[in-house]
């Protein structure tokens, strides 16, 4: 429940200077971001600063009132990450979307939070440069978002998460005080790393008004992308495992299993009948000789065919349309809730075992692609598209996959986020010596608990 | 002043189970680190745990008596990072040296902190791997020690320091408590990055016992080298710039300026007169045009001779020799102050110079080089061998290249760390508020504050 008073005076003291949303239908708006199962509650109001003293402001009153505040990028969490609590204040980035400085020479770009990721990236590229992280949802999601939960991407297999392209932010913390953390250097160790920690925090240690990125050499030659169908996961599992042992950097490998190829095809027909697993790889550099290495690694794991390949960039991006029909293909068949695991490479074939085991235990769909090279996978779980919130099926079978990840050494999300959906799995992962640790930090940052309550602390 | 009984309880519960020493003599022998302008305090005890949990018991007992605890690998801090305190314990982790696990196929290591850098490397590269961090001083510096300082070195230009080559840690904390961080996956965001806020704490949060660390692939041809020489350090500057914006990547790229061209030619008369600055750079890729590129670029920068090229390793090694010589010809003239100064690639000219202008207005000589291709810059300082503690005019000139740095973007530390020396310059860079955050993490993780206390924060 809000204070009584709190919204009269945010648009007293923000009114003028910036949007205040307080109209119910909007509101109601910014109940959930896309992980649709999490219902979120409704906001009390939203705010999208402009500057950052606005946020500043915002959050100064929302101190003074005790009100919760969920910051907010593009709302594309799949993690219940941005998802409002009842009575909250929504603060969005939207309207801080400006490119503060882009030096070419020295690679570095300041910018505000909700500059949308394939802008920063075009900007970029005018100058030979990328913003390397990549997430699918990269025409919409913002580098705030971006930096709140240290995305992952297509290409970070080569050139990292987001954590590695940031060297510096601004942020505001929930009293109001903007503190700056990093410099403009690609080194620097004068002090903690609290750059690093504001990266992946989930919006529950400030908010991020600005950061400071280090922009990447663009590759001078288009990606050769080579694809690989298999007969069976081992044979694409040992393909993967000889490629990042022996083959050459690789600057994107994918892979796609039995259920999502069968997905896609009984969707696009597209002939992929009897394969049971497919290998999306590309190869950045000048050689050209990786990409028939690549090519000829598959083979030696038993690929059914020849491997296509191509240099070409438009059937480049035709080949590589297949694994972003992955998704889309899952949405065909229901409600999806997206997962995100992550297990050391060698595992691979056996977590996907795992997860298509606790699938039929359950008696749920699943499908599974993964960000192989980094042993980073999605099983999605798809159910009815009448089902409100997660079926009891699905969250069975989702806490078996979590399980067996730890079991293989990995993790409970690669590049999600904890957000709501996993805030009750942290401690199995981490201990809770891990835990007390996580409650102090967050009490240093925000000692009053307005910040993003309910999300990556339960 | 050591609480009485200490010493007492702890050869009690340790004395035979691992090293504890408390001879006068050797006692003293820890009182430094190399920075050793900086001249310690006489420790109570050393203890040379053997595992975790004589780690853990030194620490229990330490913070039942109230005891300060000063971490220390190899001692080869240049900032008294390892340096002692009046009365302390120092925990050295020379006795936990070995290599729990290395994973070729995952490229993953798990060693102990006492693990010599060279030591894992050898091991890593039995395998066509490598651990990528390598301080100049590899050879004796522990993993424990670089993952402290994040140290950074010749290579990471192009992978990185070492902060990137860690997936997580093993960490006693100050109450005896043992924490793990991280996965051995690549990708991991479940919950807050601890082990990137460890990475780089100086021992002021916790002891690391192990590190889980990321293995690079090795080069699979030996370097290439091109060394340049420039009448002026414009014409120096300029080829940086050149070859960070339009070059190929590479693998080192080192700048030494005049007065230590001058300093090494005076003693071993290798024929530098007339050069005012030198860049060594090495390329590792595969592309035999990548050197010449490199050399064309320093020529249309104004080298003053045709650069030389090499491919040979035994021939590199002589070329990169000169860069190698740069600190011991610095040790022919005095005592030294290695300082270590960040700015951004672009203003190194410029920072030069006003490291140089610095120099002059106090009377003091100062030989820098810098890993340019970060834009990290080691101006030493050298003074009479006589000398006690920093002598006022090379303390005011290092003043002012601190600030400096600050006023060029930069930082005051980019890879040595704060340490004591600089303890009481962090404010200047980071500002109140961020002080205050520093305070209040390290309370979380220490709320006697016995961790290596007035190292990092003064
Ligand atoms: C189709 C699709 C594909 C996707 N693919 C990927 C992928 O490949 N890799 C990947 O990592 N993710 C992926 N995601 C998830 C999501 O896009 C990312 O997490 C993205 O980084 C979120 O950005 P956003 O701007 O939408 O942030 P939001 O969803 O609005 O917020 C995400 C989290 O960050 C916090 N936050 C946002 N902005 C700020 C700020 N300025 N300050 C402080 N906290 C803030 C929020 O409170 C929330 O906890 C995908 C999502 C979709 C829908
Ligand atoms: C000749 C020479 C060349 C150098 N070149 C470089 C270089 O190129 N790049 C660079 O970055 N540095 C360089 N250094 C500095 C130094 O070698 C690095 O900082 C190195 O990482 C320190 O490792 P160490 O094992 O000697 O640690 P120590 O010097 O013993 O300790 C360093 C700091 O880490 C803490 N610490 C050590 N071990 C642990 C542990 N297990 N747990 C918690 N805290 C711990 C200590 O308390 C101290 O604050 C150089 C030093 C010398 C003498």
């Amino acid at each position: 429940m809000t204070s009584p008073g709190f919204v009269a005076a945010l648009v007293a003291e923000l009114g003028e200077r910036c949007r205040v949303v307080t109209d119910g239908d909007l509101l109601a708006s910014y109940r959930q971001d896309m992980a649709t199962v999490v219902p979120g509650g409704l906001p009390c109001a939203v705010v999208l600063p402009r500057t950052t003293q606005d946020v500043s402001a915002a959050l100064r009153l929302a101190s003074s009132y005790g009100v919760a505040v969920v910051p907010r990028g593009a709302g594309t969490s799949l993690a219940g990450g941005a998802s409002a609590v009842e009575g909250c204040l929504v603060l969005s980035t939207e309207a801080m979307s400006s490119i503060r400085s882009l030096d070419p020479l020295d690679r570095v770009a300041v910018v505000e939070a909700g500059v949308v990721n394939a802008a920063l990236d075009r900007a970029a590229g005018e100058h030979g440069l990328m913003f390397a992280p990549d997430p699918s949802s990269w025409e919409i999601s913002t580098v705030g978002g971006n930096v709140a939960t240290n995305a992952g991407g297509l290409r970070c297999v080569k050139y990292g998460v987001t954590r590695q392209s940031v060297l510096g932010l601004e942020v505001v913390l929930a009293d109001g005080r903007v503190v700056s953390t990093g410099t403009r250097t690609t080194k620097n160790v004068a002090g903690y790393d609290l750059t690093g920690l504001l990266v992946g925090s989930e919006g529950t240690l400030g908010v991020i008004t600005a950061a400071t990125v280090r922009l990447s050499r663009r590759p001078v030659v288009p990606p050769t992308t080579v694809v690989a169908a298999f007969a069976s996961l081992e044979a694409a599992g040992e393909a993967v495992a000889l490629v990042v042992a022996r083959g050459p950097e690789v600057s994107l490998l994918e892979l796609l299993d039995g259920t999502t190829l069968r997905a896609i095809d009984a969707w696009k027909r597209m002939g992929l009948a009897g394969i049971e697993a497919m290998l999306v790889v590309q190869v950045d550099g000048r050689f050209a000789g990786d990409a028939a290495a690549v090519a000829s690694l598959c083979e030696e794991a038993g690929a059914v065919d020849e491997p296509a390949v191509s240099t070409d960039p438009q059937e480049s991006e035709e080949l590589l349309a297949v694994r972003r029909l992955a998704y889309p293909a899952a949405e065909q068949l229901g409600q999806c809730l997206v997962e995100d695991v992550g297990v050391p490479v060698s595992r691979l074939p056996e977590m996907i075992r795992r997860i298509d085991a606790a699938a039929a235990r359950h008696g749920v769909t699943v499908l599974t692609v993964a960000h192989a090279g980094d042993g980073n996978l999605h099983p999605t779980f798809v159910f009815d598209h009448g089902a409100v919130g997660i079926p009891a099926a699905v969250a069975a079978a989702a806490d078996e996959v979590f399980a067996a990840a730890l079991e293989l050494d990995g993790t409970i999300t690669g590049e999600h986020g904890v957000g709501v959906l996993k805030a009750h799995w942290l401690e199995r992962q981490v201990g809770a010596d891990s835990m007390e640790l996580h409650r102090a930090v967050k009490k240093a940052f925000d000692p009053l608990g307005i910040m993003n309550p309910g999300k990556l602390l339960a």
